[in-house]
């Protein structure tokens, strides 16, 4: 039986082999759910990069910017960092290259691995499916904050686990630990995210409208992949 | 009111503060809670350290030796990492030198913070009093498992956590999937430890005697502190 272990922040990613396995990249607050909402809207192809320079200079190469820090739009790009922004009909086959306080560098970092895929709540079914038919060891790698480990996206590591706790066997303890943590909150994940730091954060933005809707479950078939260096779906 | 963080572990400690904080270090299987052991049954003092070369150097000084690695007391040692090793009435008085897989490292990474302490169930109700009276921020650093988190140091943090809720906030979201992890298995934290991987590890080792020893609450009132980097009660 293949087995999920889930690695709680970037920081822990060494003490992984990804060598021959699947990692799924969770942000859930809001990179991933972003991607997942763009991919699913008709946007051609995301580009992850590190830096606020070079999402600068790709703009200069036709592709549309999206750059947050800290959770705030950056002066000068496209795009913001809310998943309603990623709907807008005029990014329908376009590019956008995008760079994020943690999403987008888990996602970099990943990059060894067999393949790398996109995961959110509002995707959590085609994760899933696609995780059980290829049937190999998979890490979930949660974006964390900052490097430290967050919430929601722990709860979504706990959400992959449970889902497909007959066919994978758990890999470590903080497999184990997520998949406590969604049983306990799953129906009640918006109130418990209330005590969360980041929520507290995002919150002062007035982005209450994000969180709800980022929490929703597979609202999208929809599986976005890393290939190439590229987010395609 | 003050905070409580929890790293989950030592990997990720170079994100914390320590200045003017206390960390209470937790390696429960089995370093912090062979030292409250010793301690509690008259052992003088302990003294980390990090290498197998340390230890049997601080044998020739007077010291009793103690070295586990991966579980397995090392060749050439006096102690082996069992509590009921620690209770033998020959080390009353005696220094310990002492090296472990986990717990040591994590005790001398933290020598920089205000106050050291060591944790474990044994003297969980002396640490959360001692944390009650100080009433300085407090970071609970779980030594996990060669980097990696482990649950049983998480469940210990979480038991702090819970205990104390009332006169601390919550500092990180660790310190909150901690706290629900401890409610959810408290009154059954042997059986879920069974599923977990340091208890399969050490399970191979025919210690489940010493598992459930480690698991008892607050049966000695002992604190154990770091001084001049020296474990003494």
């Amino acid at each position: 039986m293949p087995k999920i272990d889930v690695c709680l922040t970037p920081e822990l990613l060494p003490l992984f082999q990804l060598d021959g396995k699947i990692v799924v990249v969770i942000d859930i607050l809001r990179a991933t759910s972003c991607m997942v909402t763009g991919l699913a809207h008709g946007i051609s192809e995301i580009l992850p990069v590190a830096t606020l320079e070079e999402s600068a200079s790709y703009g200069q190469k036709g592709y549309i910017t999206a750059a947050e820090r800290n959770g705030l739009k950056m002066e000068g790009f496209d795009l913001d960092n809310s998943p309603f922004s990623y709907m807008d009909p005029v990014l329908q086959g376009k590019k956008i290259c995008v760079t994020t306080t943690n999403g987008t560098k888990a996602i970099i970092l990943s990059a060894k691995a067999r393949k790398v895929v996109i995961g959110s709540f509002l995707n959590l079914k085609s994760v899933c499916d696609y995780l059980y038919i290829r049937g190999l060891d998979v890490i979930l790698l949660c974006a964390g904050w900052k490097g430290q480990v967050n919430s929601e996206d722990t709860l979504f590591a706990g959400a992959i686990t449970a889902y497909l706790k007959d066919s994978f066997q758990i890999g470590n303890d903080s497999a184990l630990i997520s998949r406590d943590l969604y049983e306990l909150h799953k129906g009640r994940m918006f109130e418990y995210l209330k005590d969360t730091s980041h929520f507290q954060r995002l919150n002062r933005l007035n982005i209450q409208k994000d969180i709800e809707f980022c929490l929703q479950n597979s609202i999208y078939d929809c599986l976005p992949r890393l290939e190439n260096n590229v987010i395609i779906s």
